[in-house]
């Protein structure tokens, strides 16, 4: 409908999560028409980050270094190794502030449906890593989710055979949640984890 | 937090309407980890886009040809033409279909407040287009928005005196709209404007 470069760009702009044809229309006449600038700088970020961008030597997480930054830093604790699913699930842990430790990352979760077995989530690096680095606890904080929870159970008896402690994150009721509005799952997984005061 | 060339088109995807950080966080992570090459065609489609696209000699459409694919079509009354705001304006009034004329696309409308004049949206142009063809009506299709309405008396009066017919398009309750869920504006414009049956 409108002329072929426009088209094109429309087209392109659906591999964006959560945007349809009519999203990807509004953004596209948007940047032409009031952001030239913005649309240029985009396409360099994402053509040097495409081409950059690969994975941390030793945390798997994404970077165009060859260690990130937490993987880099001395201070960081090399006691504690906490394997997540994605580098978005780092930030979330580091801005809560509390870890000192360093991370895996699968960027991924088994999913036999979905074809992604252990080598696609770099299984065998996290024995190697357990092999090679003196790690006392490896703490599990795959999601909550029917896969999360299968993936946490296979690194843990990966785990337990090179005889390092395996720990899971809590899961229950949130700070600051009210139990009205708490899911039944959740609430059930609070009672059955319930601790003694 | 992340490394400089994620945290750079991070900051560059903010140019997209509508995205903020965490959805700019959720794009270039889903994007490095499933979707590069849809990134790299991105990013080609937006500097091709950035840099070809331009706007219609005739219209001010946009397009990267001289003239866009309705000015150019003979088969369009040229006696017809229709005054919109944006491109978007003339897909969803071509989507119609019944409209066989040709478009004039101002690429905004008169907002003093935003500094946006009546040079910025092409009236000179569109002056000397009146002059030039031979156009028997003019229908103003702006947006029914204060902006709108303005822009539409100001074209109305240069359009009178080119001795061109103006009319407007009516605005009043949508088809298949209930009256109980229509807002007051429209309903006082709707009674406003009746017509003899």
């Amino acid at each position: 409908m409108f002329s072929p470069l426009i088209d094109e760009l429309i087209q392109s702009l659906r591999c964006l999560p959560g945007v349809g044809p009519k999203s990807a229309q509004r953004i596209a006449l948007h940047l032409l028409e009031h952001d030239r600038e913005g649309a240029a700088t985009l396409a360099q970020s994402l053509e040097r980050a495409a081409a950059g961008v690969s994975r941390c030597d030793r945390c798997r997480t994404l970077t165009e270094q060859a260690l990130c930054g937490i993987c880099a830093n001395h201070r960081r604790d090399g006691r504690l190794l906490c394997v997540v699913e994605t580098p978005a699930d780092v930030l979330a842990i580091e801005q809560a502030g509390s870890y000192q430790g360093k991370y895996f990352v699968l960027l991924g979760r088994l999913s036999p449906i979905d074809g992604v077995g252990p080598a696609d989530i770099g299984v065998d690096q996290l024995v190697q890593l357990l092999a090679d680095e003196s790690i006392e606890e490896l703490i599990l904080a795959t999601n909550p989710t029917v896969e999360g929870e299968a993936t946490a159970h296979y690194i843990a008896e990966l785990a337990k055979a090179a005889a390092v402690t395996v720990t899971r994150i809590a899961h229950g009721v949130p700070l600051g949640g009210e139990l009205e509005y708490i899911d039944g799952g959740t609430l059930a997984h609070a009672f059955s984890s319930r601790q003694a005061l």
